[in-house]
């Protein structure tokens, strides 16, 4: 094993903005050989998440910012090419924390093992059944807690999560609105998604006007996944006892001195709540939030799209596009074998 | 009645900052003839809160703001000297929703009558036995959900509310800190009510530093009073899944341009929650909570301080040491027989 070259993204420097391959260049070094155990994986997928960008910055965090000169944290996927423990075998396929890289050494511990044969695209156990439905799941009826009858606003409602929030939404008899950023997102998530009505906030004009038409008896739940001016004009919106469930704020990430959201009075006015969560608040009930996901999937429930790009050097690249808007759904690399 | 004279405070203009003698000035005016299912009662105490800065302001709140040219609205008690419903009668002693005025002419269903001969001082039930104390028990247990060995943070904490949240968490077996404006008020937590720890946030400096000092193990519960720089330190010591309950911004109330927190991002950072609220959101456990805390109050297990000032025309400058933190304990304007 030892002449096996890990192409690896790394952390140069913390990003200013937007990260360029300065900020996260890419190095070819010797796998690390795995610890007692810890496996090898080869990586093939990589998931692509907002969150990623969270990391990057020297921020307190849900987890430790991504330290300088480490590999660009991420899900990932990957067949075990060698396993210095019983929990996984070689020629396992298994999804761990991993990183922009081409091979992963991790405690076996925290892989989970997925099955390659059951139909089911393995891609999928990134997206719909991964951690960003469960995402939606959890974060949408355990911090949003909708009830029938009640209007819930989602931004980035064609992405990955926010997809899945309102499609979750509209199961539980509630009135959904989302916001997208083409004509082309705002049809989907109405025409296919079932959505009752979509917002293009790059040409809607003003926030608030358009939300409260859209919302014409105010939001319960907003599910908020960008913050920002955004964030500001649902506050505005807000229903009595409503709640925020904030699962990112995409629109801040890379400008370090975004100021605060100047409506949060709202809270006060309205009684409600703004709640912060992640998904591995709930990393014990995955397995209950995934086999849910799976029923709603193979009940023609629940759509999703995965861009998925091949190949690794398009990392940096492919996950720029979460912040310009320009991805369809889950963004994923794939590392053809 | 005819011959009744009716002084009022009332606002002429929406405060640009500080209410001034121009923007809450008084006119002498016939008291209001009760109609059907009204009494007009003369007040004898009148409540003076941070909440009623925010009604002078026109901006989206739990109750309409005041109109231009309407009296300034206020909690009082006071003697029915005329009804016009059988809910009650003249020489009751009552609490209303009342104004800034001698003479309030409002529903009766909207009066509660007290019992002036219960050896409990009228003044209590503007205070720890009324909406204060309500606001303080229903704000700390019910959006604070404090639980035995957390620590709880309270601003303002010898004011009004916050002297009573610290000392219903001490009940509760926290840890409580509390930041207050001047050595006095320091030590009166500390050494009269039993508080951990007191920061004196006029001299203490940096506010985070000093929180996590007094804070070993972060905060769990911050009862917010204030908002502002206090509001942005406290968030950056929040523990996961702590919670922020909001029970007004009195730094922010006379500056409209008050920017948001800037750390809010500690939401998601460490899954907690901000929640707002007023003590109307719990009007149907009103009887409940007075209850609660007559039999704190009667165990000895409660201190509270009044400050009472005659008589109506010190109203505004009273009103005022609300905002420079020179009251002491919770304000109330007396106006003599």
């Amino acid at each position: 094993m030892s002449e096996l070259i890990n192409r690896q993204y790394y952390l140069a420097k913390r990003p200013a903005s937007v990260p360029t391959p300065e900020d996260v260049p890419f190095r070819d070094v010797p796998v690390a050989k795995p610890a007692a155990g810890e496996a090898i994986i080869r990586n093939m997928y990589i998931s692509l998440d907002p969150a990623i960008r969270g990391w990057m910055s020297d921020v307190n965090n849900y987890i430790d910012p991504i330290a300088i000169n480490d590999p660009i944290r991420s899900s990932v996927i990957g067949r075990v090419v060698k396993s210095n423990s019983d929990l996984v075998a070689e020629g396992d396929v298994v999804m761990s924390l991993g990183a922009w890289e081409r091979y992963t050494t991790a405690p076996a511990a925290g892989m989970n093992k997925l099955d390659e044969n059951s139909g089911i695209p393995l891609s999928n156990f990134l997206s719909v059944l991964g951690p960003t439905g469960l995402t939606a799941l959890f974060g949408l009826m355990d911090v949003g807690k909708p009830k029938a009858g009640e209007t819930v606003l989602v931004s980035a409602a064609a992405g990955a999560v926010g997809s899945i929030v309102g499609q979750i939404a509209k199961m539980q008899g509630c009135h959904v609105v989302g916001m997208a950023g083409s004509e082309e997102k705002c049809r989907w998530i109405t025409d296919e998604l079932g959505f009752d009505a979509a917002i293009n906030y790059k040409t809607c004009g003003d926030y608030e006007a358009a939300i409260k038409a859209a919302c014409p008896n105010g939001v319960d739940v907003y599910f908020d996944n960008v913050g920002g001016d955004i964030l500001d004009a649902a506050l505005m919106c807000l229903n009595r006892f409503s709640r925020v469930a904030v699962c990112g704020w995409i629109s801040t990430y890379n400008d370090a001195d975004a100021p605060g959201p100047k409506n949060l009075w709202q809270l006060v006015a309205e009684s409600a709540t703004i709640q912060g969560f992640v998904v591995l608040d709930y990393v014990e009930r995955f397995g209950e939030g995934v086999g849910q996901l799976a029923e709603w999937l193979m009940a023609g429930k629940l759509q999703f799209k995965e861009e998925i790009i091949d190949d690794l050097d398009n990392v940096l690249p492919g996950f720029l596009k979460l912040f310009d808007g320009s991805n369809q759904g889950k963004l994923i690399i794939r590392i053809p074998e």
